[in-house]
């Protein structure tokens, strides 16, 4: 069963449209709403609604840093060499600069959070079938 | 009528304590849960929430900004010189360095925002009852 399907008509700000730009660095299909994007403002504010097993690739925030403020549904996050974390609305992540890392959602459920980014995205290779079992396995 | 008492229990982040730390700042009852306060992180994150007609003083980030992200209720936001706007949830503002401005809750209604702060902020004079009267007008 799939959980959370709710999170399709977003959760407190809007679901918004497909995530054409980032496309390519995803698994699965992801939406986004920008919420900030001011060119006086050093960081970038969007909204990532993620479909049940909707990852993002490795990536890592150069020069800047990464906060998830999670609003709803399950979802993981994994630095690289560490244990994978299962993450539910009211969750706040912080990645630091140069950290190697990738989130999205768990295979049964729609996830969403609110990204406030800072730094040059540089984007890795994908989180293939086996790596995403493995993480869910972690906090199952 | 009150509105929105439920949001004494939080909206997907918690309401958190009293907020004594910034009371002299505010009339009326607000409280505060950090969200995020890290040394290598160039911006704090909280989750404010307002009693009904509770609101900050006018104040100014200086070498910053504020992005507040409206997680419920009824709100009010004003720069100075500028009508007030009634904020509801999925509402996003930004604030840009050296504008002088002040936010809080409608007088029927709790409130709650995320806020994103850079900078250093200086507090100036309360908003007064007249002050909270009129900018309630400017959108009723």
């Amino acid at each position: 069963m799939i959980k959370n399907e709710n999170l399709k008509n977003g959760v407190i700000f809007p679901r918004g449209a497909k995530n054409d730009a980032y496309a390519k660095y995803f698994i699965g299909q992801s939406y986004l709403q920008g919420l900030v994007a001011d060119s006086k403002i050093d960081v970038g504010v969007g909204n990532v609604t993620f479909e049940p097993s909707c990852r993002n690739n490795w990536h890592i925030h150069h020069d800047g840093y990464q906060i998830l403020l999670v609003t709803g549904g399950e979802g993981i996050y994994q630095e690289e060499g560490q244990p994978a974390r299962h993450l539910v609305a009211g969750d706040v992540i912080v990645t630091h600069d140069g950290v190697k890392h990738w989130h999205g959602a768990t295979s049964n459920s729609w996830f969403s959070h609110v990204a406030i980014t800072a730094g040059t995205p540089e984007w890795l290779e994908p989180v293939d079938d086996i790596q995403y079992q493995k993480a869910e396995e972690d906090f199952k």
